[in-house]
């Protein structure tokens, strides 16, 4: 099985050398937890290798996205985005002009689900990715307000998203008081693996840590890591 | 009383041998906790002796699932698939063209309930099924939103599958914040059986755990059984 | 006052002999705790004795309920019903051809109250039952939305069941998470009696349990008593 | 301030004498606590001293509550009955014909407030009552569903009720889950006294116990009361 | 900045002297935690002074009230209402004929922010009152059911408050189960100062206790004061 | 990257400086936790040193805050506000005539939204501001019902406020009992930084905190910071 490494050092060892090639994993935690961060070094890995990838936001715009990362990273991104190793997508959400579009069940699929699917498919192919980021799903999951219809977009989202054969990760958003795995509750049942993103007292001490919560096809570690983030990337801190 | 194995190493034992004859069981538990290779090894167990089963999908692609499985373990599914002694059905979720038709409570059960049995039957009755696993039966308990008529519906399809006479397990999603037996909170009433599958600290270690939360017409362990998944299979490990 | 032997051993003792004559009890628990098995027996008790009794179902097969009984006890069951010392009903759900029927409030009184009601009055007159089970009330009690009304509605039917002057048990639903006395969060309040089963740690171990949670007109054990099941009956377990 | 003894041995000394003449009191509690035997014991306290007194229920039928009375203490019900000391009124539940009264609210006020408190001040001066119970508001609040419109309608039952001059107590139920003082969460506000009644541990047994919740213009006691029931009355047990 | 004192003896050496003129203070608490003797405290201080005060009761006739507070206080009320020092207010709820009125936005402003506050101007104007009394808002926050328009609503009632230039104390209620500070949710955020009042274990035993939550403008103590109600007035009890 | 200072003595050494040029942040609590002393303060760091400020208020008049200022710090408000250093304005929420606007999603977005960007734009530019607070943004959070739009509605107001390149701070609401970092769940996923306001003992007494819960572009403490309230502004204890 072809195994994509994540661009965080040391997590590869946890998990059988990387996400497989073809899965659509969910990155997820609560605010400040270093979605982003996790997300545009998986791309950045690839990237440096020679391997195209496209870093799409939907709530954020792309400049200051990049703007963030430069401050963060000492990467040249400008450089890897001129080479097309690197591209950034700003989907701006969809704003009905009249509720009656959102209860209306068979637009709505076709609204949000083969519309966003067919820009991504679109970039996707446009740049030969490999490895792709959706940054993040929540907007999508709370469009759809039905429960039954949310469980069938988003599991049709996830489908489209195998079948591109790109290395996906979604970037999920969990609110403060909440142990879920996403906002709209449904998502972590359809992707192939779940990293989850915290902040955990570790030998008195607050750290940023990581946890491999499902990784399907693989044998992965089930161990809380902390990890750091450096001017070079992420860290996982050994212990 | 007729008992099927498990198909799970050391779990027969612990409930007089097994499943009994034409029980319909829920196996239940958080994503990633093993429902589907649960569910698989009790296809498998069967297929091996000549019985055969199928698998339903509601929620993913066969295609996709069938990779999991050959990821997962050293069986040879395809030789299985191609001696009929294991079938995979993708049941597509119905997409309503218009609201209207699920507030019709007429409708609802003919379209979720006789019409999803009508098909489980049939592929059933043409392989001649003797082990059966619907995965999952989540977005069946979502589709009917009156907590009313998801209990009929709920009951009516257990006791169609019941009629069948093959044994069942249907596979459940509990969501991480939940400590539920199943999203809908109805058909753990109905079902004879409960696996109930988690993450639970095992003497200062997270392990995969299994418990038999209820088994009718059975004399069962109710302790946490720790288990593992192996390359020849799930084994509960003895302590 | 004229008390009716419970059928489990060890418990008339705990509660001056038995439910008093003509009371309305409920049996309640998560799926699982043994409601059915300690409603047979005290209908079991009777029909020995050679008082008739009536078990109806509202959401199992009697067929399959009889099975389970069979496979847990050894008591002749078939004799007992064709002595008509026990009879069994199945009282099919109500499927409403349209929605609005629910939401006229004097219907859903006459359809699910005086139906139901004179349903089970015809069967304990013919059979001259002494005593009544309905197992279980959870899907009469989710019939009816308005809090209001279900109040009303769960009061009119034990008050009809009072009228029949059989000694009646009625058996209840509880979800897993919850540590309320009925799904509907209503009955509770009108019935004489309440058992409540659980599963529950003694002696570090998981035991089944008992609790006399309410019952009128009766000096009562108010401790928590350990049970078990075995092929002649329910025993409560001295400690 | 005049004062009605409460009838619970044990229990004046601890509220200045008893309750204030004319004061409106609930006596809450979960289903079994004891609540209609402190209801009744105050009624009995009054009547044997030649104070009629009035029992109203609203959820029992008149006959199988004083059946629950006689069934637990020694005392002569009928007679004080036949001497107009003590009367029973069954209030039925009001079954709207249609779903449109109630959200009607200016029919609420009159249909609910105004007719119960108009049948209410009937028998209170018809039998020159001084006590009045009624057994339990719970059915009145679920009545009302705006939360504005049940504050405004118990505000001004209340009211009628102090007008009437006699010491009522009102019973209200409390949900097994829950720590409120009654189902409605209003009730509690307008009342000038509150008697809680639980089941709680004492020196490693369970009790039936009582708090003094609230008492206007009373010194009251803020302990909690262990009390027994006997074939003679409520007793406080000293500790 | 010139402050008025509370009436409480001992509690404005823990707030710079007591209330800022003109501000607008929240008293809260379950029921029977001691707000209406803390209110008409406040009132008292002044009155005996010279400085004429309103209680506007929005939830209890003011006869009830007078007689509460006359027997909880050796203070001639009679007296001082005679003087005009002291006025009392009942201010009906409003029952709107038909529903329509409570969803017609503008309308709920004019009828029961516009409303209210012009009756409470007037009283004020026509006594001279230098403190007033609101017991409780909280009939007036249950009127406004959209979060949003409760929320402007209460500010703008607040403002209103602060335009007429008197000390003014909002009594408002918490449910038995709830730590909030009011029922609606909002008021809190508007008031210049909250003081909270609770049955709390102090050394042992269960005390009332008032705490100042909030306190703009003023340096006050964050602890929590045991207190007592004495003949003569609220007494913080020294530790 | 240039910072701007905080004005909280001690608190830029824990941020790399102070917040970044342009970024928009929330400074969140419950209500008295001191969110306005920590806007006002960095307001009035930038005015002293040349650089033009906007406070802007939503849910008081403007003339209020400033009392509440001046009482709080010995700091010349009136020069500052003269030399166009300091302005306020108090923008009113919008009271729709009928409810049909809320409804339509569009127009949400063009009222509030649009409208009030360019109110505030308007008055950055007309001072030349470089610093700007808008204090709260709780109204307009609770404006938008629908969780989708609310979502796309705040995102859209944070991307405006970027574009104006002034550093801003949004004063956000927590209720009493929530844990969250804002009350409509949403906002705090689209700001660049979060500082945290509580009430928490430290060394067995309640002090006043402060955390920094997220700080895009920048290394910050994660610590729990005391601080206090001086004449002369906000101080970090060290510890």
């Amino acid at each position: 099985m072809e195994r994509l490494k994540t661009g965080v050092h040391g997590l590869d060892e946890k998990m059988e050398g990387g996400f497989f090639k073809g899965s659509v994993n969910l990155v997820t935690g609560r605010t400040g937890t270093g979605k982003s961060s996790f997300c545009v070094s998986f791309l950045y890995e690839g990237a440096i290798k020679g391997e195209p990838g496209v870093y799409v936001t939907t709530e954020e715009m792309a400049e200051n996205l990049k703007d963030n990362i430069k401050s963060m990273f000492n990467w040249d991104i400008d450089k890897l985005e001129k080479k097309k190793l690197l591209s950034f997508l700003y989907l701006e959400p969809i704003v009905p002009t009249d509720m009656k579009v959102i209860k209306d069940i068979g637009r709505i699929l076709k609204i949000y689900i083969y519309d966003v699917s067919e820009k991504i498919e679109r970039i996707v192919k446009k740049t030969k990715a490999k490895r792709l980021v959706i940054d993040s799903t929540t907007i999508i999951e709370m469009f759809i307000k039905d429960e039954y219809m949310r469980r069938v977009g988003i599991m049709k989202l996830v489908n489209k998203l195998r079948e591109l054969n790109v290395t996906t990760l979604l970037a999920g958003n969990i609110q403060e008081e909440s142990d879920a795995l996403s906002m709209g509750g449904v998502i972590e049942f359809f992707v192939d693996g779940i990293i989850k993103l915290e902040f955990l007292p570790v030998a008195e001490e607050f750290k940023r840590t990581l946890t491999i919560r499902k990784m399907r096809r693989t044998d992965h570690s089930i161990l809380i890591h902390p990890f750091e983030v450096t001017k070079s990337g992420l860290k996982i801190i050994k212990i």
